[in-house]
């Protein structure tokens, strides 16, 4: 049982959306998948962290369901850039093969490498940043045969104000990928300053939306202060993932194939929270259409978070052809604190995700009117027949029918704060 | 009986406010008039579509009524420009007659055609957009004989955040236009970022102020996420009827003769609200100076949805040469939800229009002292003989008359969500 | 009586403010005082209402009170600039003898003439605006023998958005009124957008704060919607006088010798408050260091109006060397709606203006403590003896004493919305 | 006995964050102490102002706590600059021996000398700024052996509403001061505006976060009318304590070796609080790792404020080699008004502070959870055995132990207003 219920209705009949891919490189024409250092790792990397995670993920079979990617963020670099070419270097205690050592150990997997670097004079974590270098730094990662790039805001010497400055500075690391020739995966990661669901489709893969995700559900803390991201002047970090769906809701709708809004790597299996809620934060991940980041140690995960991430209904909401985030049908405030959530989303071949969440320290019984869950698509919908399936119970809830205009279904309480 | 209700008053008598036109092509001294493939039939346009819907609205005498534009929005295009010259094309299987083709088709009906296109680098349906190639667009829809352009926003490369950076971008396209020699009327669409009302109206003979509009009278959809259209930095979609008038309230006073608020394609006949509803919807739009663009199917259109469309009396109330939007003078929030609002506005020859509505799910009466309904006016107006008239009962509702101090109107409910 | 009052404190000792003149043209060391068109005729100006003001002006002796200036306000414009110089030129209907005949008539009275333009390409009004003319413009009001320029916002061609982009459009005419060698009050109205408290008090005497005055007390419009004037981004119209005083309240501080925060023209004798609203309308813009710009007709003024405008002890707080506008120490909204609200400033010679204001529908009796009062100056004012006068009843209050803790009033009620 | 509790809270083990040297000029490795002459002295001083402040902290034996900077602020100035050379220079009645003389009298007591100039055309008190005199202004600072830059932003000519310009504009200064060869810390002022702990990290030791400080606890001042330094248009002046610790509270993650956030010249001493207010005030400006900077007439301190300045384990949060400022865990509105929080930071060696504040008027009981305490470090810390200082009573409160699941203490009330 878990704190939300996911259906997915399947319809007869079919319409659909036109496809547009905004960068075109080829890449993300779903969300990524795959694996980050940071929320387990932090500053703390090696070798043996990047490629002991690589063998783990092909152990757990998990590139059966997708995932590829292994990325190494933030702290795989020397204390400064070579001092004759201004190439950037690795530390070589901890990377004593070279990030081309590791990218050879990962490729020799059958996976992809991601590196890590920053808009700005320094990384978050003090390294030397990529502002001013960006064409010696994609040539090098070219090199070293990186596969994608995550590119964060720290020290960015006040470029940015305005969407004009920011897409600026995002869009010279850009031309300097594609001059490379190399396919690499853009992921920018200025923290939704200056909107980049406006400004980033046509020069990125996917962009953050906000500060870093904290593991915990739901929880004000006054690090993410904003409570939009829309003109966020002050990402902060310490955001709740509860908080980053309530962040998502309004700039659901800028991605596209090839362009995807990113809500942070994800905290499944990283102990904060509980089964039911890691369930909720997976599949919200998974219909919004975040890239799918795990973050936990792969070497030591559980059986249960094992079961959480290779649900491949739910993986399937993501990387569904239809790429059309679900949207918040409402949210409603519940007296004693906390709330739930009506979201839906369109799928390919007329089916359609239905989850219901409930953020509030109780259970709660809900009732939903065919009128809500399928306002966008209008009478027609709400009068057809439809069959249920239970994505996390896999329960086949019934057969196709038409009499039915409400749905109602019971959802477990979460702790909060 | 309308969930609002609208009478002209007339004082003997006259003043009257100077009148400029802002942007010098000519055109829409009053608000443009015509039909959009939009609303209805969104990308799937074709030839057949914008020729029928031509032929209809001349078979159902609307030209009479001032209705003159046949606007081609999104998805005209071919996938690609011409690869040798750089040139716009059509997709050649929807238009086997190329856009000229239909051109000729509705200038031999005696209307105007409308053709869509982009400040970016594709349109938002995912064409190729006009950013950096305004010259050859311009230059190719002049040629085209096309008489109207509708200019999106989407994919703008950042260029975006200060009203001096989008007027650069917008300012490009009428330069464009203009040297072609053929009035085209310039109808922007970004959505009301960084204030089109300020920047626009030497440019542009119309800018929308916001996402798009949604075919329901009021309702919260989280796609639409701005409390006011000023300063807000996502405009979004989903945008209710009665949110659109709520937007546009504080922003009326921008228009001038030749440069209007467009608050998007009107949905009267679509289906997502009932007669009284569109009855209010129409009639706002009027009043307002709005563009009045029918977005419904206007070869099956019913026979009430045409009674709406075609109240000469309220289209007057669009078409008056005063060109003075009315103004809300309050609006008041219910207890039990919902809201009541009072509105008036100037007209020629010393008339003035006053239109209740009531956003409320029960039927409410309203006693409107005059001290409110003529306040701009002053105690002169306030006290002086006047005649009513019903504009939807088309009922003269007295004689002249100075004892008055109060209208009293019931007004129907509306559904809500 | 009035709906507030204002004592003047007068204590032993001295301190002062280091005094710095802002923009170095030498005028405006307190704020400008004079009579201004606009807001009684509008657009519907001639040489007679411009001489025929100045007369009146001369004839009841305002001059004798400060009053200087006389300011013809927009529309004073032929329909062109002169097609082979581009220089500005008058309405010959209206001006027969050209803007230097009123500006010689005005001069022969021994007062000073103001005109008005626009940092765009038209004035609100329609006429030619001076954007891309500012040096022919400044050069033809020198020959004129102008003394004054009031500069508006209108059609601005997107040139707004960053205190940079404002300061430098109106910096152009502040090079170019120095160029021309005549000493010529600069007073920019671009309705407080981008903070021209920040940015203008090195190139402007004074700048507006805020949108159009509207003539009465307090009353929500929704034409003037911002609810402060910092980071507004939508002036609009239509401000009640109660709305600007909240406007001015945080922004007062920023005022210096030679650069002061406009308040607009004011409303006194123009019919729409009644004299316990104008007396404390008219108090205050003297208290915040407003300029004391007239607005109603000269030739008709009653005697109530006349005999507010010439209470010299209000004056002189507008007029004190000390150049320090009074703050708001406290606003109390009200139970019932409305609000009082307490202010003080200083003066020269160790005294203190103190206000009481009554913004509410009840008179209203009011304890004011001196801990409240002399909350700035500190514990030694708070106990020193001091001397109280009633500058509207011209009754001295007291004698010298350091027993009272407490002022306490009756303040009559005002008539809102 | 003071309105808050801190402790420190031992535990075993060891964890760290990664220490990155901003700004690479070498100094404020931990956070400035010092002395400046604004809060007392304000315009009104002299060499022997200077001159006496560095005497009475070198014979307080000040020095030994870390003191060392003694920062002549606004108003050294002379009338104008030197007109051939263009070069800054002291008004010669109020230092004789000009600012090399001061200089040479600081450095002889082992002590570091400041200066303070403004980003502008003028200073705030009127005297001439650096803008556009850079270089020569740097230069002479160096010549005169200066050890410290406040840099101002008053009459920024319109430069600023960007991160961008805001940067360019203070970065001038940071090239200029490296330029001259010797370390100069450099300590921006800019009133929070833009955002410095985004864009001045890399070109600053500190940046002010608001408007100037007012020597009360706690009481809204309209002056300072932001409710947020994030994206703060006006920051105004006459800021409560309680409100900075507020305004500091989203931002304070930002702060690095090197490159910290500063919350204003301290008010302790000067008279508007009581013994347990400043005793708060010099915690928290501890724990947040603001610059120290005294603010009293040091020649006249009474041993009360001695007291409360020399409290070594108090400078020592502030001097951690760590580098961690504290964050509020909670805030908590109480229902009489006031409200009561919760902050926790990490120390060197395992070691966290705990503070709680009562900004009430009354005395409060809390219970705090541990739960609440060690959230940031999770389950482990929660549940680890540990022992606590009170740093104000320097009273050991206990041994080490397991059991304790809650903390509980009394805080004295505050006057608020």
């Amino acid at each position: 049982m878990s704190p939300f219920l996911t259906y997915a209705a399947v319809f007869l009949g079919t319409v659909g959306p036109a496809a547009v891919q905004a960068l075109d490189n080829g890449l993300a024409l779903t969300p990524q998948m795959g694996w980050n250092t940071w929320n387990r790792f932090g500053c703390d990397i090696s070798e043996d962290t990047v490629v002991s995670a690589a063998k783990a993920l092909v152990e757990h079979n998990l590139t059966a369901y997708g995932y590829e990617y292994i990325i190494m963020d933030d702290c795989w670099h020397a204390d400064s850039r070579d001092p004759d070419t201004g190439a950037p270097r690795a530390n070589t205690d901890r990377f004593p093969n070279g990030i081309k050592g590791v990218s050879d150990q990962v490729h020799a997997l059958g996976l992809k490498i991601g590196i890590y670097s920053d808009a700005g004079k320094y990384t978050c974590g003090g390294k030397f940043g990529s502002l001013g270098f960006e064409e010696i730094d994609a040539k090098t990662y070219a090199e070293w045969e990186i596969d994608y790039l995550k590119y964060d805001n720290c020290f960015n010497e006040g470029q940015a104000g305005t969407p004009q400055i920011s897409y600026d500075r995002y869009a010279k690391m850009t031309k300097a990928l594609n001059a490379t020739g190399r396919p690499i995966l853009y992921s920018i990661c200025n923290w939704g300053e200056d909107g980049p669901w406006n400004f980033a489709p046509t020069i990125a893969n996917s962009w953050r939306i906000s500060g870093d995700i904290m593991d915990t559900f739901d929880r004000y803390d006054e690090r993410c202060p904003c409570t939009s991201v829309i003109d966020c002047k002050y990402a902060g970090y310490h955001c709740a993932m509860a908080r980053i769906i309530d962040f998502a809701a309004p700039v659901l709708q800028k991605a596209r194939k090839g362009a995807w809004n990113d809500m942070d790597i994800m905290e499944v299996g990283l102990g904060g929270m509980n089964y039911d809620e890691y369930v909720t934060h997976f599949s919200f991940w998974a219909m919004l259409k975040s890239p799918m980041l795990l973050g936990m140690d792969l070497t030591t995960m559980s059986n249960e978070t094992l079961s959480i991430i290779t649900n491949d209904a739910v993986i399937a909401l993501n990387q569904d052809p239809w790429a059309s985030p679900a949207n918040r049908q409402w949210k409603r405030e519940l007296p004693d604190g906390g709330n739930i959530q009506l979201w839906q989303g369109s799928l390919v071949d007329n089916q359609f995700v239905i989850a219901l969440m409930n953020a509030s320290p109780k259970e709660q019984t809900v009732d939903v009117e065919f009128f809500d869950a399928f306002f966008d698509q209008g009478k027609t919908y709400q009068q057809q027949p439809y069959r249920l399936f239970d994505l996390w119970q896999k329960d086949d809830k019934g057969k196709w029918g038409k009499d039915l205009g409400i749905f109602q279904g019971s959802i477990p309480n979460v702790k909060l704060g």
